[in-house]
C-alpha cells in the first residue's frame, strides 16, 4: 500500500502512473515518487468538474515535474450524478469539518474509477506502480481515501489484469495517506515545489479565484497556517 | 458473486445496473436479471471501439428490454493503448481458441473500469446490484472474466463507497459465468430474446457485417451450432 521499498532490476528508471488532479496533494505525491526514483506518467481525468482551472493546474504541474507522459482522459461523470462536484447542487460552504458524515462533494466510486484507469494505463506501459495523493487524515471523510480501500484495490489489480495473472504485483503508493495537510505542505516545500501552480477550490469564481469557504479551501488554509507558511496562491 | 437469492423489502422492483455492450452475452445477462424481477438501468461505455455498430446494438437491446434508464458514457481508452480493440493493431483472426495465452484483444483493466463506473452509478441510483455478462468458459481467456476477480470487486465495492461504509453490500451478478455459449443462447431463446438485435464481431466491415473470423465471431458461431439453432444475424 504505502512505503514499499523500491527495488531495481536495471539502470532504467521504474515507470509509475501518477493520478494528477491539479491539487496540492497530487503534486506532492508525484514529487515524492519522483524523488524516490520513479519516472512519472501523469494521468488526468476530465470528469465533468465544474471548473477547467483544475485541469490547467494539472498541466502546469505535469510540466513542472518533467513527466514522461501526460495522458488526459475525458470521462463525463455528470450522467452518473450523485455529487455536488459533478452536478448543479451547490458545493457546501463553511461546513463543520469535524462532522462525521460524508459530504455532498463525494463523487460515487471516484477513486475506484480513477485507479481502474490508472491500472489499465500502467499495464499498457508495463509499469507496476501507481501513485495517488489520497489522505486519510485531512480528507473530508471520503471512504475511498482509506488504507483498507487501497489494500483491496491492490488485491483486485492482481486478479484483474493479464500482468497479474502472469505473476506481476501492482502497488498503489499513497505517500500522503498518514500525513496532515501541514506535513504534506512542509514535505513539498522541502522538495522545492511551487504551490502557486496548484488549484484546490471546489467552487472557484469565473476568473478561477478560490472561494475560501468550501472544504478544500478550508483544509488548504488550515494546512498552510499550521505549516507556518503563506499560501502562494493568496500572495498573487 | 453469482446466484444470490433475491430478497425484497417492499413491492418496489429492485434496481440493477446492467453493463450493456450490444453483444449477446450482455443482452442475455440483462434479460435473466429482468426475469428475476430487477428493474434495469443499462450502462454502455463508448470506449473508442473500432465500430459504432456495437453501440447501436446496445441501444436496440436496451429498448427491446424496456430498461428504466440507458446511460451512455464516453471514455476514450485509445490513449491508454495496449489492445487491438482500441488501437490500429489488427484484430487476430482464425486464432486457436484452445491456446492458453491471453489474446491482443484484451483491453487492460477493462472490466475493472466498467464495474467501477457501474458501481458509481449504482450508488447514485441507490441500487445495490450490478449485472455483467462475463463468462469464464467460452471467454477468450480474459483474466477479468473469472469468479475470483468478481469476488474481489465485490469486496472492494464495500470499502470504496459511502453506501458500503454505511453497511450496504453491493452484489455483482454474473448469471452467465459458468455457462457455455450454447447454454447462454438456449437460455436467451427460452426468454424470448431476438439475437438479431445483437452485434458480436470485433472487426466488422464498414457496413457492419461480421468478419466471421475473430474470436468473438468464432465463439458465437460455435455457440449457435452447439445450441442447434441458426444465428439470426446470418439469416438476414
Amino acid at each position: 500500500m504505502t512505503n514499499y521499498p523500491i527495488t531495481r532490476s536495471s539502470d532504467q528508471p521504474m515507470q509509475a502512473v501518477v493520478l494528477m488532479s491539479g491539487g496540492l496533494d497530487s503534486y506532492t505525491a508525484a514529487a515524492i515518487a519522483r524523488s524516490e526514483g520513479f519516472s512519472l506518467n501523469a494521468l488526468t481525468v476530465h470528469y465533468g468538474q465544474r471548473h477547467a482551472c483544475e485541469i490547467e493546474a494539472a498541466r502546469r504541474i505535469a510540466s513542472a515535474l518533467g513527466v514522461q507522459k501526460h495522458l488526459e482522459i475525458g470521462l463525463d461523470l455528470r450522467g452518473i450524478g450523485g455529487s455536488a462536484l459533478t452536478s448543479d447542487t451547490p458545493v457546501p460552504r463553511d461546513r463543520d469539518l469535524s462532522a462525521v458524515d460524508i459530504p455532498s462533494t463525494y463523487v460515487p466510486a471516484r477513486n475506484t474509477i480513477f485507479l481502474a484507469l490508472a491500472l489499465g494505463w500502467a499495464e499498457a506501459l508495463d509499469a507496476r506502480d501507481i501513485v495517488i495523493g489520497v489522505n486519510a487524515l485531512d480528507y473530508s471523510g471520503y471512504p475511498d481515501c482509506r488504507p483498507a480501500f487501497i489494500g483491496a484495490f491492490e488485491s483486485l489489480a492482481r486478479l484483474a489484469t493479464k500482468a497479474g495473472v502472469e505473476g506481476a504485483t501492482f502497488r498503489v503508493h499513497t505517500p500522503l495517506i498518514a500525513l496532515t495537510k501541514a506535513a504534506i505542505i512542509r514535505r513539498g516545500l522541502d522538495l522545492g515545489l511551487d504551490y502557486a501552480l496548484t488549484h484546490s477550490c471546489y467552487d472557484p469564481t469565473a476568473s478561477g479565484a478560490p472561494c475560501d469557504r468550501c472544504d478544500s479551501c478550508v483544509l488548504r488554509a488550515k494546512g498552510f497556517a499550521e505549516a507556518g507558511v503563506p499560501d502562494p496562491l493568496l500572495l498573487r
